[in-house]
């Protein structure tokens, strides 16, 4: 963790100073949100609109590694994560709750950064913070967000309609925020191990920018919309592209079709994969993080499909009976297995 | 903790397998929920209705001690805890969400008692568990539960509406928790000094139940409104009645006068303030956790209130000017303190 200046312990403010000094400069922008901070519960005017909630944690030595994880790239991406659940419903997120629980080892200044992050992401998105909860932890730091966003009652997409002939899409490309992260615990371990070495990271933004800071792909569910589009099965990946095709596959009781070489990665990322002597389409397939869409779409959107810009189409729903594959480029089929990179240990 | 038969470690299932098995016997009830666990964020609809969030987070060393806090009970509380603050705005709670952070010593049958608990909770309440998330934790327990209710835009009770001449009115009675904290602690003391000596907690069922298995006073919700009362002002006792009417007071921007004979508080709760040589009028004030409900009501409902059963007048509100007191039998007036006795330390 960076040293943080004017470092004040949080027992000199208590809970109520800490809560008061972080969401002071809170400012309620929805229509949505009629009563945010500061009473027993939040108060919401969704109309008739349906409500989506979703809610992830993280939490310190499990999901980040404060050695090199700023903590206001930490507080933006709590958020992002829970935003991105709320994409992958095809709806728009309109307000976050956060709770922390943090050990004495952090400062005021330090919550401060973090709040930040928070504030960041909620602003550039659109969100209003309207609650939450803050504790002292015996160890460590601990973030549970909830988010809360809307949709009409036939924008909703869930897991399982995905259908046969249906085109596999995806947003973005993979794998950067996995080998992001290879780097990052290299470099820790090198600067570790022999402490004269400085980390280096030049020339490597784009796969560290998309482990420390991702961002929800709240365009993209706009771009369906605005092109008529309605997906018939979506689903963020948090867990790397074999994760969620199973789920979507699973939940629609289908198979599936991948080609590998239509799998989108930055040459970026290909190229850090190339060294750590990982195949690059195994960091798309099992690395996690990148908060792309994973979605399906009936064949006969494929010419609207085809005009954003952003999105791969990178195979095809199939019958249950055939399995779940990825295509290798010279015609092989490899059976898809799940590696949830982020189980309990 | 107490010992856990056949205690099958959490790495046997892994993060989705534990998931599943602590969620298969969910069943929704409420029309209100559309989807529940399953997809990337759970689905509601409140037609024109009013939302209400809040969110607490319980912690272990922090909130609870697992010496003497039996697993379903901390997960019945986990979720009481929050649904009473769905009360305090006047709301009828019908959906939770619950994520967990567990340290590797908790067994599969460990978390399944927990859930116990947490289930317990919402068959009795009438509330839908309809997502969290599951993780690890470096050390111990951490449980960070989500509420969400309802209400007519005319029935939310804020904590800003007291007026001069209305009525402070308590639900049940006051300092049983904080006792039964004080008991539970002490026998533990002498267990960890002498490990010879048993436990004594004969006779003292009541405070015991305070603060291991408290209930949100949903029905106390209802009554008013079958009453047709709205109460100016609410807020539910966690932190003890001190700090919740300093709450409303400088909400509202007013004073108050609380006689403290008036203060409710049960024959169990006074011996045992005695024994520990502590008034008990200072546990029903300082005291935490009762989660019963403070509120107001204008002064031409006094008849109506008198009628409800388990409710005590225990004071009125003032002019600002005029202070937070409470007078003594003698006459005297004390100014009101806080003493949040969950603070950050």
């Amino acid at each position: 963790m960076q040293p943080v200046k004017n470092a004040t312990p949080i027992s000199e403010l208590g809970e109520f100073g800490l809560i008061e000094r972080l969401t002071k400069n809170i400012i309620i922008k929805n229509p949505q949100t009629l009563k945010g901070i500061g009473d027993d519960a939040a108060v919401l005017d969704y109309k008739t609109k349906k409500i989506l909630i979703t809610t992830d944690l993280l939490v310190e030595g499990i999901h980040f590694n404060l050695i090199y994880t700023p903590l206001k790239h930490l507080g933006y991406k709590s958020v992002v994560v829970n935003l991105s659940d709320i994409c992958a419903m095809n709806g728009i997120p309109r307000q976050i709750t956060v709770s922390l629980a943090v050990s004495s080892k952090f400062s005021i200044e330090a919550m401060e950064e973090l709040y930040e992050g928070i504030q960041m992401a909620c602003e550039k998105y659109g969100v209003d913070l309207i609650g939450g909860d803050t504790s002292s932890s015996l160890t460590g730091l601990l973030i549970s967000v909830t988010a809360i966003g809307e949709a009409e009652d036939d924008e909703i997409v869930y897991r399982n309609g995905a259908k046969p002939t249906d085109l596999i899409c995806v947003s973005g490309d993979l794998g950067g925020a996995f080998m992001g992260l290879q780097l990052l615990e290299r470099e820790v371990s090198v600067f570790s191990e022999s402490s004269g070495i400085q980390p280096d990271f030049s020339g490597h933004d784009y796969i560290l920018g998309r482990q420390l800071k991702p961002e929800p792909r709240i365009d993209i569910v706009k771009k369906l919309k605005d092109a008529g589009i309605k997906p018939t099965s979506m689903i963020d990946i948090s867990d790397g592209l074999s994760s969620e095709i199973i789920h979507i596959c699973k939940n629609s009781k289908t198979g599936c079709r991948i080609y590998s070489e239509r799998i989108p990665i930055d040459t970026t990322t290909c190229s850090m994969a190339k060294e750590f002597n990982i195949a690059p389409e195994t960091a798309a397939l099992n690395g996690g993080e990148d908060y792309e869409l994973l979605f399906t779409v009936p064949l006969l959107d494929f010419e609207k499909i085809k005009a954003i810009k952003g999105i791969s189409i990178i195979g095809n729903i199939t019958e249950a009976s055939d399995g779940l594959n990825v295509v290798s480029p010279d015609g092989n089929f490899i059976t898809i297995t799940a590696q949830g990179w982020n189980a309990i240990k």
